[in-house]
């Protein structure tokens, strides 16, 4: 069963704490989305790019089978562009400079053939946008929405509406702070699934794991631990697709199968932190994923 | 199988987020682990109070079936005295007074009767009064440590020592971080066990769980859930007692024995997290930790 992104694709600029600048190289939810969803579903791609964005990096998504039918590339446009510089502990990074291009003026729109999608999984843009985008679906697709603080504060009332036509919701932990109004990340985690009546809503800790919100439990998973970082850009939308991706899979959203799905994208999303950008994820196969994900599992059994 | 604690006990102030502030709990490390380890197995303690510290918190130690043959009580001085206020969010606090009295001139003396005990857990104090208790013992214990930034900064050669007798460490992310002089925890847990040629070294994480590291790998495990903590004061001493006393208790250290003694100190140190001072803990009985621990167990598996 494939799954369907709607979200950015970027040429990001990358400072590391070593000192090192990476200049446009690929990035955007999209652009992670794709590479990691791909070991476990068929991708389908809505964004946009200027005329800017590399054709080799399109042949990268190609490789990974993504469908670009709802990719326009607007030729006399430039590509968003992300500039950002981590601290030296990894953990923080500040952002440099927004470049917005096409983005400026996306209309998302769904191809016919991309419309009975059954998962769908709305990265971090406008709620407007977000919610354009479900009223394109046939069906009732399985959507599964990120945002971010801009929106948290500006669009609230277009955000109530639109996680309450999701099932589930991946968000970090100050977005989860900043819309539940709290500070202990449990009492988010299980209030804002109760407020949505979500299936599911997944709090992302980065180095510290996340915790998954279901009817009357909440499940803390930890993080693949990793003694060294090289990258983190993306490992938050990897996430995200290692586990839209595996519910597409699966065909399921009961506990067992949302488990499986933290597990697998936990394991994505040490991969890309493994690499540069996109690198962590190009030099792997299904099968070293399949395996880590093995691994993590039974290492996480603790009786 | 009984577990020796050497560490501090105390008559806490502590002022919550709240603004309640409440005088004279009973507090420090021993009073901690005493409480979290009796559940698991018979405690015994050395340490010293002074002749100011109430007869019901020596009756509440009684009632949890502590040896206190180890327990010096000064009739002419003061028991040690911790003043903290905790943060808003409850994950950082501040001391704002420490009164040593007693612990200023503390020597443990182990009597003959605690020398041959199997598990040691030497709380945090002074690396040479902690050697000076391995020194006392016969035969080769089982003996566990803890330690805080003043002995790192002030003491470190001491401490490379008195670790290096040690089978295991039970540290904080920050003191990981101090000791191993990085940042990242997996690379501090990893290093740090391989440097002091430890059984097992265990860096907590408070509301993160914390990772587990032993020879060729470094086992992340999550905190117990708690949408509400009333008063994290000693959640790590229980963590502690938890651990070691499982470990006495099962006379075993293997991976799996390991991963058990974190499961129990889990739920050992969550129901501290629920009371103020040592309430969390005189409130329930064994068979509550053991049905938490079996939950928690169950809810962290993943596939």
């Amino acid at each position: 069963m494939p799954v369907m992104v709607v979200g950015s694709i970027a040429l990001d600029t990358i400072r590391l704490p070593n000192g090192r600048e990476y200049k446009d190289v690929p990035g955007g939810s999209c652009s992670y989305f794709i590479h990691s969803a791909s070991f476990f579903a068929p991708v389908r791609v809505v964004g946009a790019v200027g005329g800017d964005f590399p054709k080799k990096y399109l042949d990268g998504f190609r490789k990974r089978k993504a469908d670009l039918e709802g990719l326009q590339i607007r030729r006399g446009e430039k590509t968003f562009q992300w500039h950002g510089t981590y601290m030296a502990d990894m953990n923080d990074r500040v952002t440099d400079a927004l470049h917005f291009g096409v983005l400026g003026s996306f209309d998302p729109i769904v191809p016919p053939k991309f419309r009975k999608t059954s998962h769908v999984f709305l990265a971090c843009s406008q709620p407007q946008l977000q919610a354009r985008v479900l009223d394109q679906m046939e069906g009732s697709p399985f959507a599964v929405c990120d945002t971010i603080a801009i929106y948290i504060q500006e669009n609230r009332a277009e955000l109530d509406k639109l996680v309450k036509r999701c099932q589930g919701m991946i968000i970090n932990d100050q977005e989860a702070r900043m819309l539940s109004g709290g500070h202990n990340l449990v009492a988010a985690a299980a209030g804002l699934r109760r407020k949505y009546r979500l299936r599911f809503l997944v709090v992302k800790k980065g180095e510290h794991g996340g915790l998954l919100a279901v009817k009357d439990a909440v499940v803390p998973f930890p993080a693949y631990p990793l003694e060294k970082v090289s990258d983190p850009t993306g490992a938050g939308d990897c996430f995200a697709g290692g586990f839209v991706a595996t519910l597409a899979r699966l065909g399921a959203a009961d506990l067992g199968s949302l488990k499986t799905a933290a597990v697998n994208a936990t394991a994505v999303a040490s991969y890309a932190c493994q690499g540069l950008a996109l690198a962590g994820l190009t030099r792997i196969t299904a099968g070293d994923v399949r395996a880590r994900a093995a691994e993590f599992a039974k290492a996480a059994r603790l009786g």
